[in-house]
């Protein structure tokens, strides 16, 4: 009787995949699972008394605009507070060259929408972000993986791509800092590197940045805007992991060009972002002190973050090896190339542990024998009790089989 | 030394397109324009109070899981009391048929995203609101425009049109009730012929429902999803004109199988809509009498209109027509064939007064003679005067020349 729905959705199923993270985000939800496998900041240092103050001043003193439509651009002291800020990092933006974003996915999907035309290739990161893939997926590019090791993306590879291709790709996507999901920091040189290439190729580079202010150790790298040659690197912020994931908040700052171009897409996507969360965000950091807020997260996650790598060590075979990332969420595991880590899950579930399995950061079925761990969510004491009953089953899985380990993030080599 | 921006973006031109509305409303921003352009609700009531309550209370109930990141799908409790109130109203909808979007605006997005692969066409309305066809326009469809008289579109048009295609379109789009622009309801009669027409065609039928709870005078007639054989039927909702349009909070109300897609879609486009905007708006309606709010703001949206009318009757020239809306937040004006709006809007600016010419929204470059005014949002007595003012243009341009009236609102029959 009913409208025959399948043969109407017949052809899209390539185009839109569920992300294997999120049907198993619910699969995790029990209260009584370790979950590694979100990457959700911790709930318990939401400044929520302060953003519940800037809320109710902001309704009083501007309540109407605030609930009134708004411009497609973003609200514009927001975007001139931003300019500052990130002027004063190094990283070169104007308030015109801003553009508010319904949280940094938003930002993703609207470059998606301007850069994709039919036919379009992408170079990425192996592994990478998996909302970034799934955005740029819908418009059907080709992916050119570039493998990483501990230094980042490794440049020479993106040349002998880039030599070989018959047409430039679109653009360069790179989680450059605290990557989701490897943790690995592009180094300096590799950035100087890939900026040169973007630029011998007229290759636009899109850095996407939501950990880099969660810096708990080492030295902190420039990013793509702020290195010289860097004015036309496309940059993403967001509030979400400084500040609250939940009001949706990111921005994007881009070349004018681009950003009148993302302003009419963003136009046919949502109209504007959230007029009244814009100025609560903007009047706390007016009122707040959010450096020292970050401050704050950044010691916390410093220990749970020690707590993960050390119980790696203590309870994980010495065939695996990880990433020790100096900030961010995530921690990156490979098995050696034997074990399937997608199998070893539903026994991990079991035993009341849950990770994201590294394939579904690759978009050559590659990385199989690796995953993402979380450290930002749970508490030292939980993490060290879920590595324990991972690396126990690790252990046993391992227990019959003779086998070396791999160093590469994808252990690419075994291909 | 840059990179080579236009060249990058060239091709997409036809995809991305401004919005005239939006190009003029920056020019009509002075406070001295009377400007009957926009389709802003009335700051002066929006009950700033009561949501500044609500947001209040949210975060000191809540705060914690507002401020986290949620589900796509959106907050629970928020679609449990849409299912009830649509249901209530006749309309049929679990709360697993309801998807929570980032303003009615991201549903036509999302919809677009999922419903449209290449080489799709889609039966729309002629004239039809604008953001849909940008929303539609970026996925390339071929268009097929039926023509509206007074009971809304023309089904017989719709049954030729589907009939010589040779492939069904993706779906039919319609505005039914107080259609923006023009103000028209669709009758009961040519919303039965269209539900059979889908029905017969398998064809998805889009129902953008934003003004409906804005009646000011006659008889409700139902959504499509509210009639016999109308479970298919997918309907749009929206807080923004009966509550706030700066909190971005629409809905759409779909067979599951397409809400599964659209959350995907949603996935890729935001992850999201903001945690805590769901949380107030729900506590909003469950502490204070949305009914009696929206009751308050027909009575003052009704005035309005009825100013308008009267100052249209006293001012427009007679070989001027225009449609009498019952409720919404439009009129349609069309003038003499001749006249064409988009040249008459500068001298209007001129003379301090602002229009969207008509031609806007069409997508065969017709309605070169008509023009959609707002009055929702200007005081009766600055609707009087801005209708004065355009009488007194329109009757010095047609005062040396002898023409007779149309009465289709696209002016169609001089084609």
């Amino acid at each position: 009787m009913g409208l025959p729905w399948e043969r109407i959705f017949a052809g899209s199923e390539q185009r839109l995949k569920s992300s294997a993270i999120r049907d198993l985000l619910a699969v995790t939800a029990q209260p009584d699972v370790i979950s590694f496998a979100g990457g959700l900041p911790a709930p318990e240092l939401f400044p929520v008394d302060g953003i519940r103050e800037s809320f109710e001043r902001v309704m009083r003193a501007e309540g109407a605009a605030a609930l009134q439509y708004g411009p497609t651009e973003g609200h514009m002291p927001l975007r001139a507070f931003l300019a500052e800020r990130l002027s004063m990092r190094g990283v070169k933006a104007s308030p015109e060259e801003i553009l508010i974003t319904t949280g940094s996915q938003q930002a993703l999907g609207l470059l998606g929408t301007v850069l994709l035309p039919r036919g379009s290739s992408v170079l990425i990161e192996a592994p990478s972000y998996v909302g970034a893939l799934q955005a740029f997926t819908l418009h059907e590019p080709r992916y050119l993986p570039i493998r990483m090791d501990s230094e980042g993306i490794v440049v020479e590879d993106a040349r002998q791509v880039l030599k070989s291709a018959s047409v430039t790709p679109a653009f360069a996507y790179t989680v450059a800092t605290f990557q989701n999901p490897s943790g690995v920091t592009m180094s300096l040189e590799r950035r100087t590197g890939l900026l040169a290439l973007s630029r011998e190729f007229d290759l636009p580079l899109i850095e996407d940045d939501p950990y880099g202010d969660l810096r708990f150790s080492g030295a902190a790298v420039p990013a793509f805007r702020a290195l010289d040659g860097g004015d036309d690197a496309v940059y993403l912020g967001t509030f979400s992991k400084t500040l609250a994931p939940g009001l949706r908040l990111g921005y994007v700052v881009a070349p004018r060009a681009l950003i009148s171009r993302l302003v009419l897409a963003k136009q046919a996507a949502d109209l504007h972002t959230d007029s009244l969360a814009q100025r609560a965000v903007l009047d706390f950091c007016q009122h707040n002190d959010l450096a020292a807020h970050v401050a704050e997260l950044c010691a916390v996650y410093r220990r749970r973050r020690d707590a993960m790598l050390s119980a790696l060590r203590q309870y994980m075979p010495s065939s695996c090896s990880w990433t020790e990332p100096d900030g961010g969420l995530f921690t990156w595991v490979t098995l050696p190339e034997h074990v399937n880590t997608t199998e070893l899950l539903r026994e991990a579930v079991e035993r009341k542990v849950a990770f994201v399995p590294g394939n579904a950061f690759f978009t050559d079925g590659s990385g199989g024998n690796t995953m993402r761990l979380n450290f930002s969510h749970p508490s030292p004491e939980k993490i060290e009790e879920g590595v324990r009953r991972l690396g126990e089953l690790v252990t046993q899985r391992l227990s019959n089989v003779d086998q070396g380990s791999t160093f590469e993030l994808a252990g690419s080599e075994s291909r």
